[in-house]
């Protein structure tokens, strides 16, 4: 049984459960300030050097660095979110599922690597269904900031070929 | 390290790590009571003052009280799953995917606030693919009877604007 | 509050805690496994004697064992691996979704029952949008083999009645 045998792996484990809790818990929260249209808030979950970019699984597969949505830094982010307010589009409602969180690793600096699968469903208000707009993988880095984690990191891979309706708001 | 620190921090992280287990395992018993058609049993989830509405998200921002179903006590909870045994609708599957279980906070009373973001994808016999029936947010409180949690209340704010062919099942 | 209380329940609860997130775990690098396309990773995640099986939910649910895929063992799941390297499909994108994972009980022999709701999401190279491609449940027999889980058994059954553009891969 895996809980039986020394305190210590036993310890490593629980550890490991808190901070894989932790990362679902930053995921959620993220799904629902993109789901509220809170953007400002979306931006304040990254670091101040953050990289977030938004990218056809073919060009990453590629090792091309072109995406739909291309952040260097914080600032690039909050530009993103406070743009939304001036730019026309269709209404619409977003939904994001992440699952199958998985902490991977940690890096020299101690950020944490991670991934997690990720689908967002849209609704258009002009027309009736539910469609998939985006799925993908996020591919991230995490960094402890006092007693928080924010993302260093966030490269959204997605697999679809099209992007429905255009991509109006962050994923 | 999130786990180093006081005792007493760490005993309070797996709490609320065994509290949100606790409450994904019931919306996991949840989804198969309703995927199963068990609606006998999904009933018996709620407490007997238990509220439980599906409600458009239009609706729910307005402030508008009515939705597609509207059950405030148990009676009606269970009311609405015996009705389905003498109601005609087309055969389907339904699958339930929730994901993104939050703990919110605590009432007065003790009951557990909570969220998670739901998906239920719908096949209808007569039809050969898999379609999004509804997708939306749990808004929860759950309260523990016994040794075992019961819904208090389930708002079920679903995203788009028409359902397809006709909500027959709870969601 | 659940925690409180005597100190073996809590272990119990930690412990089941450990195996469900193991379970989740695996889950999540079993998806990864084949949304890479990394299908010898992914038969070696099968014990010698697995039975894998991907079967229509109307044939399991009338006991009809016929399956779209069906392996009675580990060498016919590397078969099936190998096989896609000679066959010819059009070329796609898959992405698993895999949630509520349940442990439902221990087998005699020690095997762990588990299930598990899946959605696998395909993107076709030659046409724009991802698709619903397959949703239904995983019935699974887990096993503990050194210090890792491998599958002694995965029932894959799936709600939609026509599997879009013929089932290539495995789920």
């Amino acid at each position: 049984m895996p809980v039986s045998g020394d305190l210590a792996a036993n310890d490593r484990r629980i550890e490991a459960l808190l901070l894989h809790r932790e990362l679902e818990e930053f995921n959620t929260g993220y799904a629902a300030a993109l789901d509220e249209q809170r953007l400002t808030d979306w931006a304040e979950m990254f670091t101040d050097d953050a990289f977030y970019v938004v990218i056809s699984r073919e060009n990453a597969d590629a090792g091309m660095p072109v995406g739909l949505i291309y952040c260097e830094n914080k600032g690039m982010i909050l530009d993103r979110a406070l743009a939304m307010k001036t730019e026309m589009f269709a209404p619409r409602y977003l939904r994001h599922i992440i699952g199958n969180t998985q902490v991977l690793g940690e890096e020299p600096n101690g950020d944490i690597r991670a991934r997690a699968n990720y689908v967002v469903i849209q609704v258009l208000f002009d027309r009736p269904e539910a469609k998939l707009h985006q799925v993908g993988v996020y591919y991230d880095r995490f960094r402890r900031v006092g007693d928080h984690l924010e993302l260093a990191e966030r490269r959204c891979v997605y697999d679809n070929l099209l992007v429905d309706n255009a991509l109006c708001l962050p994923v």
